[in-house]
């Protein structure tokens, strides 16, 4: 089966699980969250790596894939709240708590987090052992002091280091997802590391690049956030032609940082196709 | 160690790994959240049957009683939230919300759930096999479809069944605190399942009482809150005296459903305790 089904009937089986039984507007208002999704890059990044070290668990990946887009997605869904980015739209439709009420998007956000570590739990029996590995890889890029929700809270500090903010709010997801990959399959994580960390950081310069020259149509979510709320953004510290260079650059590190592998092909052409679908050529040529 | 000392030095020991490096404000949110507690009761009764199941793994009982306090304190955070019950005040002083602002309240309480199922990974390393059954029971607890998350939602419900929404809003993480409390000891759960969910009943009648015959200063959090959000609330569908003697009648249930071990008689009368704590024997004659 191709990675992207994988990666669907994962999510669409951890989802179910969830629903039967479950008050139906928050069951709704998660499967909003989850589907359609966007680029899916975590998790194929996960599925890609465990393939490349062997996949011997297929089951075991694929929970550790679909737990860390739910992770993502409930991180979108209280991004978007109002007492943060107050954003009405998301993936070209609205957000949910600009359909379902900020009520239900706590709530969502809260039950996605429980389900990513549930779906770990369910598939993990076989493996018994890897699961505490990935149990502590996918925990320590969500929470605190260095994931998710300490890289949204530094937005809450009157200043803030720029490289642990983007480290945590982004790169670190990142990072697990590469970890999580090999620890699936039982392989070392550690040679997958420096990829995870140059993805992250040209994710963020990516994200940043698209919130300044990008219009809400583009985005499908709202444009021109970090000027508004002040946050920190590297065309703003750069200037427009020296992100984009240095995007361009960690896409180049990044797959460099690919080991040798079965799979190393393969990955290299997802990361080229990701970061021509983030920044598209023709736009890295204009601004240079 | 006295099990109370137990429970607060896991606590401690978690929230410091979550400290370290974070952003200041939602280190002392999270620590606000979690310190001084409450009663405890939901780590006490687990450790009390990890007690009673043997203890051979100590470390881990304390993991899973510390992960099951640290869900409960993210869901009051998220509870006392202006979406909800728009809480300016709990155990006494002021809610996250209050004291941090909206926003890290909402990251306090998502790194709390994050940092439970870290608490959980950094301990399970000596007995994997058990940790799958942990993370399995614990995470059933909390989300979704019958967990706290769902136990919230279903105030979102235009009708909602009103046994389900206390199993799952209150109920649930009881039946967790026993059941994992014999899971950590290798037990076997069933026998205990029946205490759990007899506690939970209890308590939330309790709730019920309390939110209705308190006041702000007996509870530490605003009283008369049911009435005010037209939730649906014990004493009003059967009478103070009523609900008091049902109150009455599902401790002596809980009491009854302990399974003859070792522990008994200290499971009792930390049951005991706990009740008149909730409701004072002098109410409950007053009551009748």
């Amino acid at each position: 089966m191709e990675a992207s089904d994988r990666i669907e009937q994962a999510l669409t089986s951890a989802l179910e699980g969830a629903e039967a039984g479950s008050p139906p507007r928050l069951a709704a208002a998660m499967r909003h969250a989850v589907f359609p999704g966007g680029a899916r890059i975590r998790p194929r990044l996960c599925l890609a790596i465990a393939a490349a070290s062997g996949d011997n668990e297929p089951a075991l990946a694929e929970a550790a894939a679909a737990s860390i887009e739910l992770l993502h997605c409930a991180s979108l869904v209280h991004d978007d709240l109002p007492c943060f980015d107050n954003a009405a739209t998301r993936r070209g439709r609205a957000s949910v708590h600009q359909a379902f009420g900020e009520r239900l998007a706590v709530l969502a956000g809260d039950a996605l987090i429980v389900l990513a570590f549930e779906t770990l739990a369910k598939r993990a029996a076989l493996a018994p052992e890897r699961l505490v590995r990935l149990l502590a890889t996918i925990s320590r890029a969500v929470g605190a002091p260095n994931g998710i929700a300490a890289g949204q809270a530094w937005e809450c500090e009157p200043t803030a280091d720029l490289a642990s903010y983007h480290r945590s709010k982004t790169g670190a997801l990142f990072v697990a997802a590469v970890t999580a990959g090999a620890e699936a399959a039982g392989s070392n994580p550690v040679p997958w590391r420096a990829l995870g960390e140059r993805l992250g950081e040209a994710y963020q310069v990516a994200d940043d690049i698209r919130d300044v020259a990008s219009t809400e149509l583009d985005l499908g979510k709202p444009a021109q956030k970090d000027v508004e709320l002040g946050r920190p953004n590297a065309v703003d510290q750069l200037g427009l032609a020296s992100a984009v260079e240095r995007f361009d650059d960690l896409v180049f590190k990044a797959v460099s940082a690919i080991p040798r592998c079965a799979g190393s092909s393969m990955l290299r052409h997802l990361i080229r196709q990701e970061a021509a679908r983030l920044i598209p050529e023709q736009f890295i040529r204009r601004a240079a």
